[in-house]
């Protein structure tokens, strides 16, 4: 046995993430904010509670005759394909289909540069596998999505926050953070950012801002990720030009796209397209991670993707998450008081309303005893605020259930100002 | 914005994994291996190349009426619910699936301890995103799966091998490594080995050694993550308790258990069973990882485990492999010189074979040529071990081919023994 010598012989670092003695072999992660979370899902998933907490996509409209074509062509010429390993980069074909997708969004891409993940979520783990290390400083939108910031928080990111505005990221916030950044000799590892539909913002960003945000990322060699899962979901007026394409090449931009939302977040599919450099890093982390994504289920995407069907499917599920977000945002300003505010979504899953003075954390269970749930705000920074916010998902609920939660979270919040009156707060 | 402070301010540690200045965002990650071994993979997939590289099950085998049966239910009764998100730990009725499995070796376990992962391969992650931060140090037996040493590499860890024989893991050897460690003050993280068969080197761990394994084990507050891909792949012989089993609740052990071996690779799906405080983490990293395993091919293999099928294909697939090593090694004792070695499996995929003096990595360039391909040695090892031992894989070859290919190999390890000769060395 060759024992070589290490660079790191303190054991306190050796120790940084078991607990020998607290629970012996405990790690040390932060833990609890994440399982909150997790109990909120399960807790919603009680079928007397109108859930407007969980960001679950209409798999029951996917129709079944395609599924069994589908299923029926991969049994009768690609089964033991379907079954066995797959390339760690994902099969040539799906890479095409993803450039085909993403050209029905108006971004032009080389089907080289694509990597197929296990979801949009692996697709957040690999880029931040490749570039974090513990202490490394990560640059998040906020409120940003809560799975990005688990994910940051499990790579022990230090993670701070760009205000966003009803328009998606201020810009000058973002310059004051580098400027902040650079007083301090730090840099930041990357920009993680939602430009449309965001993720629980339900904002989307603006041409204009997106032009300075890729020149001041190109200014600052500032890496973007930009997170796209919603795009194709837009119930009104043309898409906007992507980080990626606005880049023009320059190289500052991953770009994060995932089948969950228009086709299934059960066959666990993604991608992402990077440059060359930071492609073959991923390429080896994700080789790491898991091998390769599930041939069966890139057999299946591809299956849906190359008959077409998947245009269809996404112009339907628009106008029903459409509808929904219209009776959303129609009954909030029937329901919710005067001084509360709300985003109105130009397509996605999600509005993000505030309630001054309201701690929806504390409302949290005096919403769910009246069975209806949403997600209090602050589980979407790692800092501290958005309180008096919640994220309201429209996506899985018929009108008609959504219009009686919003109904009944406008009678719970009535009650909580009165009690807050009451007790003179 | 809150800019939080940080305790990591050296802007050194701050770019450890980004190299801006050669190559911008170009990542320092230990790339190279694990690309090479990849192009090998992609080289070794010509018609006309015999490969004992590729760990590749005999997924062709896969009954086409069990296929569709298993499909029909899920498109007839399950289509949403495969369709959408699932749970981050796996469907309940599948842990109960993987007891029954693990029963069937001889391992009882509660439900309630196992997560579903996203292949044998995503569980090895799990543990060590859990337990290792850069620099900690993790024991593996030498010759170690390569898949394993991959993703260790990718968390930085200081990865230190114990010796094997052809009875497994020595434990004087482990029992030497961690007096070494003591004297050094620091301490192993985990332990990573492959009792069943194990890959690449064939061997099982001996009931006796399994015995003091554990016990050592308890002594030194050593966690041990027991990988078992391969166990029920056992050609003779009554299988031998788990590490898990030895260790009684004691909590020293970290059970991986995989479906790509004994149902497809290409459905990604694993698992662990582990001590709560453990568990509890690993579910916390595999949300942050992607979310949930694909509820579709949860199902799948709900499907093809419930209905009992799976005694019957596990059964055929010993069969195929047990005829597949017999060529292998019967091959083996006529082609190779006298002074080779092989290791002679009781199951699994792998042989492992040594010739004195023979650098397998530089022979391989040779023997791709003459159209066989297999892993160099080295591969397995982090510490430039192995060099005159290589990987023979007879899992997805047919017998003549197997025959063929040792034969082609006898050929080129000739050949290049007369060119030593030849050159005097």
């Amino acid at each position: 046995m060759a024992l070589t010598p290490s660079a790191y012989t303190d054991p306190i670092m050796n120790e940084r993430k078991t607990d020998r003695y607290e629970g012996r072999y405990a790690a040390r992660t932060r833990v609890m904010r994440s399982s909150a979370m997790r109990d909120l899902m399960s807790l919603t998933a009680r079928p007397e509670i109108i859930s407007l907490a969980g960001g679950l996509p209409a798999t029951d409209s996917f129709p079944q005759d395609v599924f069994d074509r589908i299923n029926r062509h991969i049994s009768d010429t690609q089964r033991a394909l379907a079954l066995q390993y797959g390339p760690t980069e994902g099969f040539d074909f799906l890479k095409e289909d993803i450039a085909t997708i993403m050209a029905s969004e108006g971004t032009q891409i080389d089907p080289a540069h694509v990597l197929i993940t296990t979801g949009g979520q692996q697709a957040i783990d690999l880029v931040t596998k490749t570039f974090i290390d513990p202490g490394d400083i990560v640059l998040a939108e906020g409120p940003a999505y809560a799975g990005a910031l688990t994910t940051f928080s499990t790579y022990e990111a230090d993670v701070r926050h760009v205000a966003m505005d009803s328009d998606g990221l201020i810009i000058e916030e973002l310059e004051a953070v580098l400027d902040t950044l650079e007083a301090e000799h730090r840099r930041a590892k990357l920009l993680y950012v939602v430009p449309n539909f965001s993720n629980p913002g339900g904002t989307t960003l603006t041409l204009e801002r997106r032009r300075r945000l890729v020149d001041l990322a190109a200014q600052r060699e500032l890496l973007v990720v930009e997170d796209n899962p919603y795009g194709l979901l837009r119930f009104e007026g043309e898409p906007l030009p992507s980080l990626l394409t606005l880049d023009a090449g320059r190289g500052n931009v991953v770009y994060l796209g995932s089948f969950s939302k228009i086709i299934s977040p059960g066959i666990r599919m993604g991608w992402t397209v990077s440059p060359q450099a930071i492609y073959q890093k991923m390429v080896f982390g994700k080789q790491a991670t898991d091998l390769c994504s599930s041939p069966f289920t890139q057999l299946f995407v591809h299956g849906f993707v190359s008959s077409g069907a998947w245009r269809d499917y996404v112009e339907r599920l628009c106008g029903i998450y459409r509808s929904r977000c219209n009776a959303m945002v129609q009954a909030l300003s029937e329901e919710f008081p005067d001084d509360a505010s709300w985003t109105v979504p130009q397509g996605g899953f999600f509005v993000w309303a505030t309630v001054p003075g309201i701690h929806t954390g504390d409302m949290l269970a005096k919403a769910i005893g009246e069975n209806v749930a949403y997600v209090q705000g602050s589980a979407f920074y790692q800092d501290g605020q958005g309180v008096d916010s919640m994220r309201l998902s429209f996506s899985a609920v018929p009108e008609e259930r959504l219009v009686e939660g919003v109904r009944r979270l406008g009678g719970v919040i009535s009650d909580q100002i009165e009690l807050y009156r009451a007790l003179g707060l």
